[in-house]
């Protein structure tokens, strides 16, 4: 039986939406269990023989300081959730609120792996493939030195061998056109230490890729630090949301185009869902000592679906175990630079 | 008359899109005139009455290293091109070339303005408003200082009040999501000397913006350091293409889609109008004592002659100018930090 914890209260709907997700999940998986966390008063009426509720007093919010969702609220529904995983309780916690707490708090209670000092937020976007390209960092950490970036990539391939059942998928390093100076010290550095551990067989690093190779799915991970993580993500949301806005603005301006759009119902729809994050929600909080999986904010019921699905794979396949495994195989790598001189 | 120098070897199909481009170009500007730079071979058979020959013996290719494009290749149409500048035989350049060799060639010969460390790179990004969002630096700078950003923001405002006759348009700082860590060091220091810059009138100060904002069009400009700008680029171009070849293959599927495919002809067209990069060719190189222009390697006949366009505006607006006087007015408080204590 695997069991994931599920913090019923976050993102921008809450338990309207979690909880008829979790219901959904439930009837999925035969062998999982969930402890739902929330608000007492969030779970009048729902009951399920493998669902145990479990009630917190306090709710972080998007808006929450990082200091009042770790410091005062100790009793929110996001903390007793993670508290699950750090208790042996559950086997991986799931939340659809404000990230940097999710971080902070997962962090602060959890701990990071030997090895790993800085646990990284990674997320898929759709690629032409048809599958989805694993990016990280999304947005954890704002600078990184080239030894972090060295994590993300062997945590990235752990998550992806895992999760998308490839025993060696391949790694690139984001980087900028090799028109220009190609890259900061940081990133030439990182470079020199993917390609180390590709020689030793911890790897499979392609080499540098560039912005537009995300959409490719030539590479499986690409790795960069969060700051470029989070603009190329929100980024590529905000042209998929200008297009989409587009085509449905022209499309619905008279009865011509009206009537195109029931011919290219098809093919909208099929674009829709290539493009469709909630296909891919479930971004995992990788390098702490328990499985945290983060929905999207604006998570409906299919995608918060998702995200539970996800942390339930990576429980189930031991995810945790086998990243632990693939860090300390790379340790000889991943140790500072100014310690091995 | 305003002159024009053009690099007809640059660029992915060189004369044979620079030269019809040129040719058009003259058509449409009664009062401009072009020197026209490439190997001799090329111009046979080019004649205009507007138009002069100068002949260069070496072309830079995109694969140059800088040093071999700056210090071996002293003859190069790029080159070339860019001294007509230095010499006063032309208002501004034009190059479809190696961008990295453009801004290294650009700044050894032209040098910097008064004020400014570091020229930038701005490019447009098309919005949702309709038109673009000028976002600089696009890959020239890999590492900024928080005076770097500010003096971008300042050369943008002066770039876009003359080429978009907006009298003070808005800047946005690229930074990520609220929700986690607000931004870098770096970042949150530039933050402050836009506010200070605001303050005394040189800007039009927005405030933070994220990655999706670039294509809202609700800020005239977006100010980031190069790696940042360049992924943000690519990652557009990516998903942008990513999309569109799936609805070319999408809807010529078979007879039915390509029946709907005709009559969704007219929204499909405007899509591919409205993200059509050609239509925003030619980003400028701001900060040097002269204006640069750069053309996508891959630009068509349409496309160059978009950024031949931008740079006769450019050059016809005093461009010059107007940078090197917002400059002087920002001049306090684009002195670095330590030399102010």
């Amino acid at each position: 039986m695997i069991t994931v914890a599920v913090d019923c209260m976050g993102g921008d709907h809450g338990p309207k939406v979690t909880l008829p997700a979790c219901r959904e999940f439930l009837e999925r998986h035969a062998d999982a269990a969930l402890i739902l966390v929330g608000l007492p008063e969030v779970f009048a009426g729902f009951e399920h023989p493998r669902a145990r509720i479990v009630t917190a007093s306090e709710v972080v919010t998007m808006d929450d300081p990082l200091e009042i969702a770790l410091r005062k609220k100790k009793d929110s529904s996001m903390r007793v959730a993670i508290q699950q995983v750090k208790d042996g309780q559950a086997q991986a916690a799931v939340s659809a609120g404000n990230t940097g707490a999710l971080m902070a708090i997962s962090r602060y209670i959890l701990k990071t792996l030997d090895g790993i000092e800085r646990p990284a937020i990674a997320g898929q976007i759709p690629n032409a493939s048809g599958g989805a390209t694993t990016v990280l960092d999304l947005g954890a950490n704002v600078d990184c030195t080239a030894e972090h970036l060295l994590q993300f990539a062997v945590m990235g391939s752990a998550l992806v061998s895992v999760l998308n059942n490839k025993e060696s998928p391949s790694v690139g390093l984001l980087n900028i056109g090799e028109e220009v100076i190609k890259g900061n010290e940081v990133i030439k550095k990182a470079g020199e230490l993917l390609r180390s551990a590709a020689k030793s067989g911890d790897l499979n690093f392609y080499g540098n890729v560039e912005g537009n190779d995300i959409f490719k799915g030539h590479v499986d991970i690409v790795v960069c630090d969060g700051f470029v993580g989070n603009v190329a993500l929100k980024t590529s949301e905000g042209l998929a949301g200008m297009i989409g806005g587009f085509l449905k603005a022209e499309f619905s301006k008279n009865i011509f185009t009206k009537m195109a759009a029931i011919g290219a119902y098809s093919v909208l729809t099929a674009l829709k869902n290539r493009v469709d994050h909630r296909r891919y929600n479930g971004a995992a909080l990788l390098g702490l000592r328990g499985l945290v999986f983060k929905s999207h904010g604006s998570a409906d019921v299919l995608a918060f679906g998702n995200a539970l699905n996800r942390a339930y794979d990576a429980a189930r396949n031991n995810l945790l175990d086998r990243v632990q495994v693939r860090i300390a195989h790379a340790a000889p790598l991943l140790v500072p630079a100014e310690v091995v001189q």
